[in-house]
């Protein structure tokens, strides 16, 4: 007898229910998906008491683990985290439904009329990590755009995403939204994972959210399509015409306003000719407000109070008071810097040359370009998806912050009157 | 020490050059591409008699190899397919190149220039068999829409693919765009694919043309993402009020028209309550022009002609003169047998309803679904698209007909002055 992971039937019924609720969504009209929303925010907030105290249970488990601080700090659902998660669940609802949607209508020269409808993909499964306020922000978007989804959040957090769930469920089995929409891993078992890694014949696609090694591993195991959303290294590039003054208010902001973020500013880079009048400025009021600034031997020329950068530095995510600086030549060391230390993240120029705008913007393919903007742009909501479910660093199906319309695809559609190809 | 695979150094080299190169195709302008298309349309008439003399020697070690009749001819380049296969350079050639188009271009709250511009993918390697038409159909539509592409035929083939594929390179070098844009296996050595399977840092999509084992063993060998082409198990659902003279032509142009095409006729269901006046007729012609039908016992009620249907006759893609017919009770049964059934290629319905016209469009999401004409046209050139890479059957990325556009992606581009969040 071949052995089988714990939990195999368990999770293959979830991904197989998950399957069977996916042909419902699919066709439900978006005031089924719009009440089952609604009636989701009210359940969670009368269940408010009952959650956080799952939510406590969870909290107080990872502090005795000796989970690090910040960690701890990402599980708690109180406060404004609370009133975000429930206020996005009504957001949603306002959000138009992408199913149905019919472009490109095109009359074809033997009259066949050719568009492309919107529909779901099917079924999802988010795999992440800490946060259980992505329990209710992941099933809102993928319910809305007519999927089903499989939930599989962090041990840690399992009290807390198990309750949410159940108000999530509850509310669709209220409003005629089949409750397998929204599935649940009730297993902290990490062998568990393998079985929905496995289930190709009722998995659409996969989000892993979480680090690169969790990424990695989705798709080396699973051959189900993988839209992953992991690091950010950031650049923003001072071309040799930039405005002081810009580039000192654009470099703060992308560095310091959160700074364990995946748009936050990782690398500076700095025209050769701009070093000298832009970098001592700009580099001093971060370090001022605590950051460390690692440099290349011309940064520290410029503005001596930068530490040596090693070689490991350009690249890197810190997600903390640490900045890289490196002086460029011009703009195309300043691209081939990016292309080859780069995440296909988010890069801005700050510039006042049409000429470097321009270059910048076609050159440089990561998934959000900019010139003379925060880095913090990079985000759904920021950029007008109206929610987000990720940002994709990866160039199949989406590429960016990725909201509804990411969770669908589109099908072609034929209005014929007896069209034959013969 | 560990044993490497014959040839990794060898195709290791060939994604890296591909990479390198993939930087370079896409920032070239739209002359230079075409003028690398119209040059290669002209090197290959040029070198048309060494191109088919190496041809010849691959179809006579076929021959002597005892390869099928109908592999045989797949291999064979002169005449129509020389034609088309020219022609084709010069029709992608006159394709609006979707290289650096901006789309949605939205102004945000706070002046904030948000859109998407479109860009190529990076480095595709298509992973295809026998006809060596492909080599050079794949080569001029990933190179048009900015990418770098991997050529890696059947071994059947290998003489005429690196023919064909060194004039495409020679034409390159002669335009400015690079020779690697354009890279080829010249080894048949199986064990060569696996290096390329695991080359994620340097290829971005794998596209596997070919059955459903080629398919399989490259979603599960790689980690690199997959759109798999791969077969078509079609139908046409004759509802109760549909025209029998339409449905007759329908019904024919979909099976015998072509019959070893994945968008041909497999399947045939009809509303119980028409099958008495529509069946036997429909049925009728076909028979009469030697298509074998293999009805269930409703179908041999009406027509006696037909041959027990199994149930492994229900979702096979028989690429032949073979029909499977198959009663049922109304729409909500056929949409069942379709999801039950189907490969999720093309499906029709022949119907004066205007009501089942719009469930059927609406409910079933296969990736063309059409109403009163034939399944032929599941057809990148016959739906507009101008060219065709293939048609895909999964939801991510692309659905259906797939033509330059589903060679590329699309970034976020900002245009700011000086928009910080904070």
């Amino acid at each position: 007898m071949t052995q089988q992971p714990a939990h195999q039937a368990e999770i293959e019924a979830l991904c197989r229910r998950a399957r069977e609720a996916s042909l419902r969504t699919a066709d439900l009209s978006t005031a089924t998906k719009d009440a089952w929303l609604e009636r989701a925010a009210e359940r969670l907030e009368a269940a408010k008491t009952r959650i956080l105290a799952e939510n406590a249970r969870d909290v107080t488990a990872a502090e005795r683990a000796g989970l690090a601080a910040p960690l701890v700090r990402r599980l708690v659902l109180e406060g404004d985290k609370w009133r975000d998660m429930v206020a996005g669940l009504r957001d949603v609802a306002r959000l138009p439904d992408p199913v149905g949607e019919i472009s490109e209508l095109r009359v074809r020269p033997n009259g066949l009329r050719v568009g492309r409808m919107r529909i779901p993909l099917g079924v999802i499964a988010i795999i992440y990590e800490s946060r259980p306020n992505v329990t209710v922000d992941a099933a809102a978007l993928c319910v809305k755009a007519g999927n089903a989804v499989i939930l599989r959040g962090g041990s840690e957090a399992i009290h807390s995403n198990i309750a949410l769930a159940d108000e999530l469920r509850g509310a669709a089995a209220e409003v005629g939204v089949p409750e397998d929409a929204v599935g649940i891993f009730r297993t902290t078992d990490r062998t568990a994972l393998q079985p929905l890694l496995a289930a190709d014949r009722f998995v659409d696609l996969l989000i892993p959210r979480g680090g690169p090694a969790l990424v990695r591993m989705v798709r080396q195991e699973s051959s189900i399509p993988v839209i992953a959303h992991d690091e950010g290294v950031c650049h923003v590039f001072l071309d040799e015409s930039a405005d002081l003054e810009m580039a000192r208010a654009i470099v703060r902001d992308s560095k310091i306003r959160q700074m364990a973020v995946c748009n936050g500013l990782e690398t500076l880079l700095c025209h050769r000719k701009a070093a000298r009048s832009l970098l001592p400025a700009v580099l001093k009021a971060l370090h001022e407000e605590g950051v460390e600034i690692r440099g290349c031997a011309e940064t520290r020329e410029v503005f001596p109070d930068a530490v040596a950068a090693d070689a490991s530095d350009f690249g890197k995510e810190f997600l903390d008071r640490i900045l890289a600086v490196h002086v460029v030549a011009d703009l195309d060391e300043a691209i081939d810097h990016i292309e080859r230390h780069g995440s296909d993240h988010t890069e801005v120029i700050v510039t006042e040359s049409y000429r470097s705008a321009q270059a910048f913007l076609r050159r440089v393919n990561s998934s959000t370009v900019g010139v003379n903007c925060s880095t913090a742009f990079a985000d759904g909501y920021r950029l007008g998806l109206g929610a987000e479910i990720g940002i994709s660093t990866s160039r199949i199906h989406a590429y960016g912050p990725m909201g509804l319309e990411g969770l669908t695809t589109r099908k072609f559609v034929l209005y014929g009157e007896g069209q034959l190809r013969e």
